[in-house]
């Protein structure tokens, strides 16, 4: 299968921020900016790879600063590596002011998504390649966290997760 | 005030179409699809001024296609020209093919939206400098149509509006 | 076919504005209330058709006043013509104050509905007799606004539009 | 306080049975349904009182009939008697066949409302006379509902329930 | 069948009250608290007869104490009895205080399930057998209640209602 | 502060899939879970810290199991461990046959949550005690995942995460 660049999959899904999604802070609550990340991510991976996609593990994401209600806000979604059926996809989420028009970045999110047929079977993915610096130094992080998961989870031993040892020794 | 280009105000909100979405015939619903158009081409509206808006009209839809369970719907919409504290937007909304990724034209709506300040009174907006060949072909319509629903609503005496009237005569 | 009267197809949906309906400034969110409305006046075709029915078109919507959240909000939906397989449905929207009981009209809307079978084929429907002299008008001005839509697609010549022509000229 | 009819307080509210609405069986879920009737119950009981209302207590309500995906239903409630600050509402939900236009009843409950000030407590309500044959039945039988409502709850004697007891006596 | 203990059927929703579930008091919305109970209710139900469960009745809900906005409230269902193909289902309702901890009821309802088969049709369920002292009594009030039903929708003459007659003579 | 067990903050979610709740393959929404998740763990946090709690990250989710329409789902979550202001909560996530009552695993999710004041600042919040094996085993990796936090953030060098370090060299 031919690459295609992390630019093609890029999905935007700009919204606002209603009174039924507020927490008691009166800002975005955080279930609701899950959710609205996991379908922008998966239509991500749907364009990246052209097959059903599901969820198959949120790997990070840190909510740095509140959303408060009536906010604009805009999450972005692009597929930043692919590994057989698996796809990584970096998810940037940005606020803006309404006076001033000034985007400031909200959010930032890492869920990984798997191809499947219509009976739920992985089925292989075309792989990413990167163009811009942020694309490549996303595509290299994102072996090590892929090594990460592995050893997170008892399939790797650590001395095997070459990319992420190399952190530490 | 200075004038602001469509490219501006340009929001797109891209999201699926989930199965509490559908009608009877499995095809997103109407209502869901309008709400969706009203709160892209709010927030176009509010990039264009920095203001608070409210929707003041709906002046056409037309629901060319049906959008199946599953699809992948992408509302853009941007401000076609403004008048004082009024701004038309037109949406345009487009369905994508999952295999192939073509995208298709589904519906095309215009909305039109009045800035106001927090006591919900009326402020002026900047106007609009369109800019490719379809910016201007709708920033001209958009005149006719503002006479349009002028002469509809009793507000404008049909010899008045000029630009309309050549239509017919 | 025998004709039906609008009484018939009389639609009545009375309910609350909770605050998950609300916009930024407590009001009742314009896109809710287009989905309420798409809902009142698609069962209205329905009674008038007995058949399935989907939006074809939104012709007009005016926003005259903000509805504050906690209002009962009365939508009322009657099919005002047919035209083969279409018919047009216009949409009052009433709130009512809580202490007086008095009602005060909120909007009012124009969407086309066309009736379909299984497959989503267009089948004919009833013509409409009105009978009282609101709908008499509304009947009359139905014709105007079909050729007025024609019009604007480029689907039939200005100078064809008979009904609308006289207004200009 | 001059008493009202039980016709000023009819609330019509009439919605169609979504996907997002249904049960594993295809039918309108019951939580949905009972959060329907709360609704227009509620606004019944704001008509007749012309104050805010809170739910007191939902006395029955009895599932006849299942409500299949895609049904039109229509709930109607009024307030059949009032005691005090409480006023008993009863709603009758009717479901309508696509091709026939029968409608036929699909449930039938009974809900208690307290009007309320802004600081939540309990203010008098106007009493209600009714007019029908059926509305001076249910009217009756309020009285025998609320007896038996004191009688369970520990808060009247059996004996001192006068109507209720002539039934088993 | 063999019997089963109400323990056996014990279901606990834990939920927050969002801003969009809340009425014009700021306080949980009765219709949304009716939903939260019927969901719980309908999964113990479906515990103790392991069968598709459907609605039958709401029995008696109170609400004693109003919720408000950012609450934590815990849904407790359990069956209290079985009588062939359905089961009476009581929920306790308790909202806790954030600083101390402490839980306070806040509402109590019954509801009746009846298990039914893929084509809808009712199933017997097993019989229950009550533990603790409050099972007891609620095993025997469900009798009475029962009755109650049947002779309010005139299925049961008075004298016939042993259990409840003795109430009353 | 006394530290709590992580028994005291446990909270349970028991919920239903309903059909508005899939995605197109008929299996709960990956979004929906990640917001029911969200709303236990910060129950479950706000139980430990008697304080408004925030959602500050979301370490890790894994999607094992697909959860199909009709499913019982059972969110579990717990405090895992504190640190100053912050608390690590993990979620099991169960889903049980209806015929045979037996539950099996379908997800498990780790999400950090910050204790705030009035104004949105950090307050400081008890330690935990735990008592069972998983607990203590849960308690340590946390300090292990906290470090991997700080380390792949860039707060702390890889060098002085000791506990982490330990498994790579």
């Amino acid at each position: 299968m031919e690459a295609r660049h992390p630019s093609e999959s890029l999905t935007v899904l700009t919204d606002l921020v209603l009174p039924g999604e507020t927490n008691g802070l009166n800002n975005l609550f955080g279930g609701e900016l899950l959710a609205r990340m996991d379908r922008a991510a998966g239509i991500a991976a749907g364009r990246h790879s052209r097959r059903l996609v599901v969820t198959a593990s949120v790997n990070h994401v840190a909510f740095n600063k509140s959303i408060p209600l009536g906010s604009v806000v805009t999450v972005e979604a692009k597929v930043s590596r692919a590994f057989k059926s698996s796809m990584e996809v970096i998810i940037d989420v940005w606020v803006e002011d309404r006076q001033s028009g000034d985007k400031s970045k909200a959010n930032e999110a890492i869920y990984t998504f798997v191809a499947v047929n219509e009976s739920g079977m992985p089925v292989p993915v075309p792989p990413v390649q990167p163009e811009t610096e942020l694309e490549k130094q996303r595509f290299d992080a994102a072996l090590r966290r892929k090594q990460l998961s592995l050893v997170l989870a008892g399939k790797m031993k650590p001395h095997d997760a070459t990319e992420l040892k190399a952190l530490f020794v």
